[in-house]
């Protein structure tokens, strides 16, 4: 049959999360405008099949009529060497796109329809495109409760699964949208060091200044294979590590490729996205942190409430333990937001420095506290007491410590980026608000997560008095390109608001 | 700011309405990373701003770190020489994806809502992503009949129309889904003939094996300047042209290319699709044709009696008189699918060929006859026999090769495809079943339209009666690899039932 076949090669394009192929136009097999139309092909070698979206290609320095070129992510899933002989096809649509078509009409899918669909993502079979189309159409009021558990569950077994051969496996999750919230930093060395196994997986950062791998990766290795991390949980009951080895619920990085720049987040989707990851983790015990603030994710009381049914619902019925706590979302937590400035953070709160930051420390505390509730040994209400005591003692630094150590310590530099610009107050008051979307996105902008070393540095919190000129925060950056995109924005908005006390933001509930 | 800049280089990759830009990953000004998870950029250079899917390249023989690559859609947009400078930014999301947000949370939207987001389309400011989303949400039950009409509007807005200046410009459409349905190329010439003006401009086949474009161009050309098109209409009264040069409803043709693959097909988006483009071709009595049947894009009466009252309410509010035809959609019309073989089938009813099919002719000449009762000074129920004395007088075949002369003729070879594989009965029996998507699809793996002489030559039609082993329908191909991916689906499901009498298809109207 090798008259029909094309030689394929790797063309050095990342096409992120989406499979490409590369026609030359004059190919004397295949005819690509045919293929093109219908935007998606399938590429056949040894048993391998790969789908994947066709571009057109005019120049035979990138692809010859006789080659097939793919992009980084189809050549590696293809798993062929270069010039291997392989076959085109017309793809047929994925069967479960049926499934999300009798969705987007309004019926509901069945427990079956969400693992088809599943399965076909997870397997690359889905474009961008598509996995738009299932969003939106599973957004918002699309999916009711058993859906969204039919969801959760699909999600989970779409990878692999891990167990920790223990009864109690503490977790804690944050659903995200607060700027420098790193509790997790604190929590786990603080809940390890009272004995309860906390094997923390977190994610880096997406469109977020920095993730919990990513701050944490300034002072030790977070890359670790399973097996490297079964045997430092074993040792320090705890670690702080990234969970994109481990092939836990892949189909959710996949939808948080498109969900993200499209800017939708569903409710649904959320809860769905946290709960699979968590219990492919092996986590048996969770805390959901829900901040609320009019510039958080959750703006609204009665939002963040029916978002802890939906959880509590779903967790309930996949036999996990789950708690949510609402907490206070108006302002970024910590000062400092970025890797190294929130990794300085960190330590001065592990270090009891009379300067670290009095919000970070208390909620972490608080987060820490209730889980070592979970520990059927402590009395109701002396978890906050413990977290305290094993923070002022010096043993959560200690056990941080051992865990950096196990993870393979790094040489610590936490020096900010030299760029330097400073945002000052333009006029007397005290801050009334701080926009943690626009503090976010100006620390973005920087270069976090990328540059460990840009951020914002928060030297004024709601509440502060300032005089005008007075210092509000400092932008720190290492690239020209990224501290002029970042100035630029805080120009337009410095996400700042200067008033007199009365109009200082009031927290949406007691904290 | 020459230090912030890259040198601008086409990338010879056609990208299908979408817009890609290559950087480098060692790019010294900007990280490709930072950009690379929020997925556009905009690039800007003398006042023209361009956005585009960003795509990171490791091989510096596609693009050197110093240049940004765009691929042809991006670069023929931003409409600058090779090598200019350009500088990039972060590229907001289009400001009126906002109001699709809206739409997926239920809202109703305005009529500016639909003009913003129709403009943010047309310039190329939504992903492919982006679209789906705006699709999906006005999918289905999605959008009101206010909304609907909003949107024809909009889309109407988008581009440029066309000026008659006479007060009876007709015109017909068919909403598609039924293989050799060439009936423009008969209703335009006997309506021409007539003396009524119909200038009509059509579309090439998208995902079907041809449109009136692809199979006038057997004789003439077709891609004439709105210039051209105007001469030829004042000579002949009548034009069979393609529209695509004359920029009507743009933002048609941009959403089509995600609505087909998606395979979602709402009511609404055709009846804004539909009426958007003929009115910017500036008609103004439109008789809108729906084949049902159970392999049609209707497939019951009600259906076809909810799109009727749609396009009727959308039509009236803009000032079109239309009518709706509900025709017979059981089975494909005329004996040929793909171009060359469809203007087979029309130039045998132009030439009053006792062989040509009857379905084409009859179905042409009610088409005909309907339009021609749009002319005042004719009888109501006078336009069929009308119409039928133009084809039987040789008028209309005159008026056809008049038009065919002034869009400059071709020489004409009807010759299909010297590849043949005929198809035949498995027992003896009557045609009880023609499944349309079936043999549209086996036509267009054959490679019909591309192919001209590829695609399908029906041989029995519904309820000829047949013997086992005779030949049901031949399939032509060009291309070898086309040849056998229409064989290996003929093989897998040749698209014909056969059976006795009683189960002959019925009609779900009397037609």
């Amino acid at each position: 049959m090798s008259n029909d076949t094309l030689q394929v090669r790797r063309i050095a394009i990342d096409t992120y999360h989406e499979n490409v192929a590369y026609l030359n136009r004059d190919c004397g097999i295949y005819r690509a405008e045919g293929f093109q139309a219908l935007s998606k092909i399938q590429i056949s070698t040894n048993g391998t099949r790969v789908l994947a979206v066709l571009n057109v290609v005019d120049d035979a320095s990138i692809v010859q009529p006789g080659e097939l070129g793919l992009s980084e992510q189809a050549f590696k899933q293809l798993n062929a060497a270069e010039g291997s002989l392989v076959t085109v096809n017309h793809a047929e649509p994925p069967t479960s796109m049926d499934a999300v078509r009798r969705k987007i009409n309004g019926e509901q899918l069945t427990q079956n329809d969400f693992i088809a669909i599943t399965q076909d993502i997870v397997e690359s079979r889905y474009s961008k495109m598509e996995m738009a189309a299932f969003l939106v159409a599973t957004g918002q009021n699309g999916l009711d409760r058993d859906e969204l558990l039919y969801l959760t569950r699909a999600m989970l077994q779409s990878g692999d699964t891990m167990n920790w051969h223990e009864s109690l496996v503490a977790d804690k999750h944050c659903i995200g949208g607060i700027p420098g919230n790193r509790t997790s930093m604190l929590v786990v060395p603080i809940v390890a060091a009272h004995g309860m196994l906390i094997p923390k997986t977190s994610s880096r950062a997406i469109t977020s200044p920095a993730g919990t791998a990513d701050t944490m990766e300034m002072f030790s290795e977070v890359n670790l294979t399973p097996d490297q991390l079964h045997a430092i949980v074993r040792k320090e009951r705890g670690c702080l590590a990234w969970g994109g080895t481990a092939r836990l619920a892949p189909v959710d990085d996949m939808l948080i490729s498109v969900e993200r720049p499209l800017g939708i987040d569903s409710q649904g989707q959320m809860v769905a996205s946290i709960l699979s990851k968590k219990l492919a983790a092996g986590s048996t015990h969770l805390i959901i942190d829900i901040p609320v603030g009019p510039t958080a994710k959750v703006r609204q009381m009665r939002q963040a409430l029916a978002l802890r049914k939906l959880f509590e619902f779903v967790g309930d019925r996949l036999n996990l333990h789950l708690e949510v706590m609402i907490t206070d979302g108006r302002q970024p937590v910590g000062r400092g937001i970025g890797p190294v400035l929130e990794a300085r953070d960190v330590m001065q709160v592990l270090q009891n420095d009379p300067d670290a930051p009095a919000d970070l420390r208390q909620k972490s505390l608080l987060l820490a506290g209730r889980i070592i509730e979970f520990d059927p040994d402590v009395r109701g209400g002396q978890g906050y007491a413990i977290a305290r005591d094993i923070l002022e003692s010096g043993r959560a630094c200690e056990k941080m410590n051992a865990i950096i150590q196990a993870q393979g310590a790094k040489v610590v530099d936490l020096s900010p980026g030299s760029l330097c610009f400073e945002v000052t107050a333009c006029c007397d008051g005290v801050v009334t608000n701080i926009d943690n979307f626009q503090m976010a996105k100006i620390a973005r902008l920087a270069g976090a997560p990328m540059m460990k070393k840009a951020g914002v540095d928060l030297l004024k919190k709601l509440g502060a008095p300032v005089k005008q000129g007075e210092i509000l925060y400092r932008i720190h950056a290492e690239f020209p390109a990224d501290f002029k995109f970042a100035q630029d924005q805080a120009l337009q908005n410095n996400g700042y608001m200067i008033g007199s006390k009365q109009d200082i933001l009031k927290p949406l509930i007691a904290f």
